[in-house]
């Protein structure tokens, strides 16, 4: 990506986060950027709406990288509550100011703006793939790995919420500690032996199955 | 409050639900009223700032009298799933464009706007308090009420921003099982025996402990 571009995608992103998309003006994004005005329609001919989808997915990317760091393929109890307890801390050290930085476009646009809103739920199905799969991997049944990963991600946002309407990341950190319970239970109920009809039903279990028939 | 004033309250609440502050123009409100332009600035000389805040907290009183609809002394753990539900319901009865009346506003206001930070904080101080009282009443110690009322509501607004975004009201319901889990496991613990020093030595405890020390 063009070097200017890439800066008015960071700057769009970081404001969006900050004060969500009909908060945030194109100058604003432009003067953040450094760039200057005429290169704003140069790389983004439709706008503030392309650059806002634009600054959704690359903010989508770069936090489900951050997730990889947390994620390692060790405990994933263990490794949900870090995840929390480290949103708490950059909630606290950005003065309550920074979240996530796709729901405020989120909620803004789900019912007024197709382009931004599929943009929004591109990122989400994206992380709630992306962290199905490290819980399918850390011992949760496939079936129950999706919507296990779309729950941490709701206590997520949910808790990014309230820690910043409240400046009180503690919210955070009760939430972080309700996801590490689910994460326990479905893992636990992923540790239970099952008949092997059970697993020779599920194409994604099979392999598994075989390895180890109890999933140990 | 006067008519007119409750008219212009009650449009600002249901376009702040579906478009949040800064997506919505005082003429929108006024119109959606049905009121004369001018009773704006008499009801409010504080202008779109002060209805916000007005519409926030009476959103939040709203919304808090309907929880009132699914906890009703019972089994807290069925409740807090029926109140999921129902919000799956909501949520797609609307097309995807209700969800939460505060969370939009909260994102858009954390960082920029502290007398309507403040209104929500307010709302969502109350919501937890409510709803930790309710499970309390249901079995669940008074130290664990309160980050678990917490985490349910995170889980509900969590819930709110995929299915909004996402045109799909199956994380609410996915969210509701965590959340009944959670009550579940916490509602467990308050059942657990506990020795009757434990009891005294919390001030709120004692009067349970007077009459039942085990807490059935």
């Amino acid at each position: 990506m063009h070097e200017t571009k890439q800066r008015l995608v960071g700057a769009a992103a970081e404001l969006l986060n900050q004060q969500g998309y009909n908060g945030t003006a194109v100058k604003q994004i432009v003067e953040r950027a450094g760039a200057p005005f005429a290169s704003m329609y140069h790389f983004f001919p439709g706008g503030k709406e392309e650059l806002g989808a634009d600054a959704v997915r690359w903010s989508g990317r770069q936090y489900g990288e951050l997730a990889d760091l947390f994620f390692v393929g060790g405990d994933v109890v263990a490794e949900t509550r870090a995840f929390f307890r480290a949103a708490a801390d950059t909630v606290r050290g950005s003065g309550y100011v920074e979240g996530c930085p796709i729901a405020t476009v989120a909620l803004e646009v789900a019912g007024v703006n197709e382009v931004l809103r599929q943009a929004t739920a591109d990122v989400f199905e994206a992380w709630i793939a992306a962290l199905a799969g490290r819980y399918e991997a850390g011992g949760v049944e496939p079936e129950d790995a999706r919507p296990l990963a779309a729950s941490v991600l709701a206590l997520l946002e949910g808790g990014f919420v309230f820690a910043r309407a409240m400046r009180d990341e503690s919210h955070l950190v009760a939430a972080g500690d309700t996801a590490a319970l689910a994460v326990d239970d479905a893992r636990r109920r992923g540790r239970r032996p099952r008949p092997r009809w059970a697993c020779t039903a599920s194409a994604r279990s099979v392999t598994a199955c075989s390895a180890s028939p109890f999933v140990l």
